[in-house]
């Protein structure tokens, strides 16, 4: 929804926007997906909801937006995240590139630089409730949930594909090994663990899980 | 809560045991953890509430009971599950040399053997759904999460443990492969793909998350 007006209205857009979404943030992180309503959205922002009507269709699109947006401040302010500036990660073209993906040439150390920041991520807490909210109701409402793994998943997986098939190519990963299997190998274990909280989610479990998945995916000597 | 009455009180025990774990069940399926009451289960189930009372301490531990139950009855129904008769795998004592999880000398045969039952049991509808609802309620309640994870799931990861340790002893993992990380290697693919429906969960990705995985623990040639 970027404003095409005035340069004062756009700032004003701007500004209600980025309300609206940080309002949004914090009651789903205080009440849940399910007692999240657009009207107390706009309560909360300072807004008419017909002002949230007229930029996104439902509640769920407002969260999905304010979930980008607020992912791609953490990874900003962290300087960690797989996304640089003002984009956040999972906007980027899915194939396009996989830009913000390090590709140093050595899967292992890329692998972890972006596990470790997933495990920053995570560990946020102001992160970490709003995802905790938004995963669960994807899992018992296979509508939402679909609708978050297209547009807020998928892309980001997509990164991981774009990477694993460099390092088919470059003869580091079997080619006959399916980068969307592969690449579950990483993402899984570290969702495994955070979301039951197995066991603490730190740098060094990361570390392993890509040493271990690494090793499993390499070509047999 | 075994009964330790006369005969037929013990049976009219078990059958009100029985009929108040389905209503529970069908009850979370339908309405979700946090909608179902005592009150509703009693309901469902032509008990008393004061019977579940003197049963169980919380709704929480009506629905592990009930949750063990079922599973235990569809492994045995399956004849697939790492249960095996009666007893529902997870209340096998942990560490107390891993009854039901298969060795036959082959880790990833023995893996797939087990991960192929699992992915059975997620895709079987019953168990899907207070699977999900269980799942998502810990997600966003830490506490009670935490007493599913201790009470469900360490018992059954507890098992993946004995059967890695055995598999180091016998050289086929690595020594320094801490069992716990390698674990979750396994089972954190398979929910993943489950709990976010990214992709179908077969028993095909069963097998290729065991050859990548015991790929990248085995010994290094």
């Amino acid at each position: 929804m970027p404003p095409t007006k005035a340069p004062d209205s756009s700032r004003r857009s701007d500004r209600s926007r980025r309300a609206i979404h940080d309002a949004a943030l914090a009651l789903v992180a205080e009440v849940g997906y399910r007692r999240t309503t657009i009207e107390g959205i706009a309560a909360r922002a300072g807004v008419g909801k017909q002002t949230i009507y007229r930029w996104w269709p439902s509640k769920a699109a407002v969260l999905m937006d304010a979930f980008l947006d607020l992912a791609g401040r953490t990874a900003e302010e962290a300087g960690t995240g797989p996304g640089d500036g003002e984009e956040p990660p999972a906007a980027d073209p899915p194939g396009g590139g996989a830009p913000g993906f390090p590709d140093t040439g050595d899967l292992a150390a890329d692998l972890k630089a972006v596990l470790r920041a997933t495990v920053d991520e995570l560990n946020d807490p102001v992160l970490e409730a709003v995802t905790r909210a938004l995963t669960a109701e994807g899992i018992v409402d296979a509508k939402l949930g679909d609708e978050f793994v297209r547009k807020l998943l998928d892309p980001q997986l997509a990164l991981y594909v774009t990477r694993l098939r460099a390092a088919q190519e470059a003869g580091h990963v079997r080619a006959d090994v399916e980068p969307r299997v592969a690449l579950e190998l990483l993402v899984g274990p570290l969702m495994h663990r955070w979301l039951l909280r197995t066991l603490p989610l730190t740098h060094a479990y990361a570390d392993a899980v890509v040493d271990h998945a690494v090793g499993g995916l390499a070509p047999r000597p």
